[in-house]
């Protein structure tokens, strides 16, 4: 069905398709040069990534494609889908305008050198190496805030970046409700010790073959479509989507502790699953990808967490499990679900438990908004790090490389994107209360690993949109209310409480 | 070292740098699709490659560039590499201004079509499905060849296209010379029966893990430099570049009858060194590439032939043979070489020998002229095709699809492009002739599986250059004369007629 009528919405996508195009190519670009490229291909391909970014930005800032965006924008007549075209343009081309093209090179070069810095850095436990490196980052991201504008806080700016419409003090809300909470919870699992903190299947060394085809095996039972899809090898995973009929994920096998190379498996499926179940409708349009990194964190992690780490699943895939991995027979269902579900405060955020998570983006959230409201200075984060990790997870890290020296987002100059992580994870809670009542019969299709209606209903209510509308009032539309922390705050208590 | 000075050639390499990466995006893409790619990926894929094609076009024909090129044709003080930047992008450019965009667009859309007709066409052996579009196709060839203009004949224009500054005339006077020539070396080994026809080799079955093993293998004796380079399968083996760092090729594994993989392999081989040997002063310029589909056959063939099926390759590469493909013991190295040699008159070009390829582009080659110059028509085809086979190859076909719908090419509208395959193969021939003149150990080296020199000296010769000179001039001025074919059939003399 062609949802698109309006004759200037038709010329402005006639006209988007080769801007699609270039970032179909450079999707590819990305994806091969995390899987197949042979290492001393990389200097080429940063050239032509450089060149095609560019060329993307000419095309956008198109003189006849901007000002039909902009007659377009308080254009009455449209329906849900024209509106949306014209609202992903506006805001791509009123950022691509608002920024001085020497900032975004500067920014580009500085963080270039500075991922550089900041691999030595870590690795030799020096802060004083990237501390210049962070200051110039912060000075030239609160540069880029002034250029994008905001309304209260130079932290909206940069948020809205990577969630659209987010605001700095409705993450303050939303941080400040749940921080109490999660650590409460926290307190008590590590008082109860219900939950232990390490696993024997941790050590537990597996073939690197048959993870991958346990990997396949759990991919082929939630319906993963290989004809237009694929699971390929590389040392982070992620998904990378070409269109909406070419959709591929990553794993890693480390050759011990297979949850990490299962759950991330399921991990990037959620992500995957969003672009696959796009309409087709929205095909080569501003509109065939996913609508924000927090929504498309809450899909990833609704089905890593909410699926992949509930007792019902794990207890119903066992039996495939052990057909794969022999040396697991030796756990019980119950132990394995314990194996995924383990609870200990940890200095690396990638490696947190569904609990400490969000307490390691607060951490990264308070530290940032001051940097970029100027009231601390590069020389400042090591301190108040490790101060807030004491606070928040009880742990206080013995050097830099376990504190602020952890991620690797600040070298990249990606101020703001961190929140997204938290937002994600809390509504995949969400998702959870509205699909229960939805379909009553939800924990039983998961039992019986039968995921079609679970599917059809994340299509439905987001998937099949696309960018079609921002990502508030998609949460409102769909379910009627907006982003909520209480229900994850439930979910933790529910599943972490044994009462 | 920076070989380009010129002010005007530095912005016009500026310039082209863009165009450089919308090529490397579009080798990717292509390798891809061939490789990776999730088969509903095709549709997406295909809009990709359409909107990038036409955008680079868009590139070239920029009114700046245009008009810096031009103003650089005549100029008198550019150093080689300066004057081939600009002979390279005036011949693009004057082909790109020539043919009407509706022409373009027309032949792309015909062949598209004519493409799957020509495969069912084939299956059903129904060469009147075929006509209408080899008709059609053949009448926007001749309108192509009027608007890209010709001295002599039509054909011209066409051959030029593939083979850059190479007459009809002159195809004419090769062809005509060699005929003859191998017809009789043909006759003569049909008769003494010292190479087989068939060989018990062709059944034997492999394990393909063993067979990509032994792949490997040769690569690695000749030096395929695995950090810069890969190795893939595909249904029909071909070679891409994404830059002169990263030089891909593909292989199959039929399961049965190794010499097809093996040799497949080395052939690519041929053609993946003179991508990775461009000088690297070259890179991201419109001469990083090489120059000629002719120059660049001569050097896949000239691994696959000179050297692949030679004797002395074969008693050394032996040992490596019986020790990944276990069953080959039961044959001598000299029943290898046969093996590696079997002379067979067929009907299926790709799996001609040696002896009989040249017979079949000859064949190609004259049908194509007579229907451009408008002498035949489409429907004159299959009985010449099937009266010139019986005359050069003494075999007769039996229906369409082992005459007339072989070949794919002309439903892909590449006329004028097979003459280039037999260029290649007598040009390979005239290489081992100045090889074995300049390197008088060359036997010895293939023999103890030595190849820096045979290496070095292609580079010399051939590699480095990339495009800088044209095709003609790179043989003056590398080998003292022109294309000469009778060191080919001196080469087959040798090799076949045992005295």
């Amino acid at each position: 069905m062609n949802v698109f009528n309006d004759e200037i919405v038709k010329r402005i996508l006639e006209k988007t398709r080769t801007i699609w195009a270039v970032t179909h190519a450079l999707s590819l670009l990305s994806w091969d040069s995390e899987t197949y490229m042979p290492p001393k291909g990389v200097e080429e391909r940063s050239v032509a990534v450089g060149e095609l970014t560019v060329l993307r930005q000419k095309l956008l800032l198109d003189d006849e494609l901007v000002k039909l965006v902009e007659k377009s924008v308080d254009k009455k007549d449209l329906n849900d889908y024209e509106k949306g075209v014209v609202r992903v343009l506006n805001r791509h081309i009123r950022i691509a305008k608002a920024l001085p093209p020497e900032l975004v090179k500067e920014l580009s070069k500085t963080s270039q050198e500075a991922r550089v810095v900041w691999r030595e850095a870590k690795k030799k436990d020096d802060f004083n190496k990237f501390k210049p490196y962070l200051n110039k980052i912060v000075e030239l991201t609160k540069e880029k805030a002034e250029y994008l504008g905001y309304d209260d806080h130079p932290y909206d700016a940069l948020l809205d970046l990577y969630e659209e419409g987010l605001l700095t003090r409705e993450v303050d809300r939303m941080f400040g409700a749940i921080e109490p909470g999660i650590r409460k919870v926290f307190n008590r699992v590590m008082e109860d010790g219900d939950y232990p903190s390490t696993h024997p299947l941790e050590g537990e060394k597996y073939d690197e073959e048959k993870m991958k085809q346990l990997n396949i095996d759990v991919l082929n039972i939630f319906g993963y479509p290989f004809d237009k899809a694929r699971l390929d090898i590389s040392a982070h995973p992620f998904t990378n989507n070409m269109g909406i009929e070419d959709v591929r994920i990553t794993t890693r096998y480390e050759g011990f502790d297979f949850k990490r190379s299962l759950l991330g498996t399921i991990h990037e499926f959620g992500h995957a699953l969003y672009e696959l179940q796009i309409d087709p409708a929205l095909k080569f349009t501003p509109l065939a990808g996913g609508v924000s990194l927090g929504i498309h964190e809450s899909q990833s992690r609704f089905w890593e967490n909410i699926i992949g780490r509930s007792r019902v699943f794990v207890e119903s895939f066992y039996e495939k499990i052990i057909s794969r991995l022999d040396y697991v027979k030796k756990y019980s269902p119950e132990e394995v679900f314990k194996y995924f579900n383990t609870v200990k405060p940890s200095f690396i955020r990638v490696e947190a438990d569904e609990l400490t998570y969000n307490l390691h983006i607060i951490l990264r959230f308070k530290l940032e908004k001051l940097l970029v409201s100027g009231e601390i200075k590069a020389e400042d984060t090591p301190e108040l790090w490790n101060q807030e990790m004491e606070k928040l997870l009880g742990i206080r890290p013995r050097k830099y490389s376990e504190g602020v020296l952890q991620d690797i987002h600040w070298s990249l100059a990606a101020i703001g994107y961190f929140p997204t992580y938290s937002i994600g994870t809390l509504l995949s809670a969400q998702i959870l209360h509205h699909i229960s009542r939805d379909i009553p019969a939800f924990n039983e299709n998961v039992s019986r690993l039968e995921f079609d209606d679970i599917k059809r209903y994340l299509y439905e209510k987001i998937h099949r949109w696309g960018s079609t509308y921002d990502p508030k009032t998609l949460l409102k539309m769909s379910f009627g209310e907006e982003m909520n922390p209480e229900y994850f705050l439930k979910y933790i208590k529910e599943k972490y409480i044994v009462s």
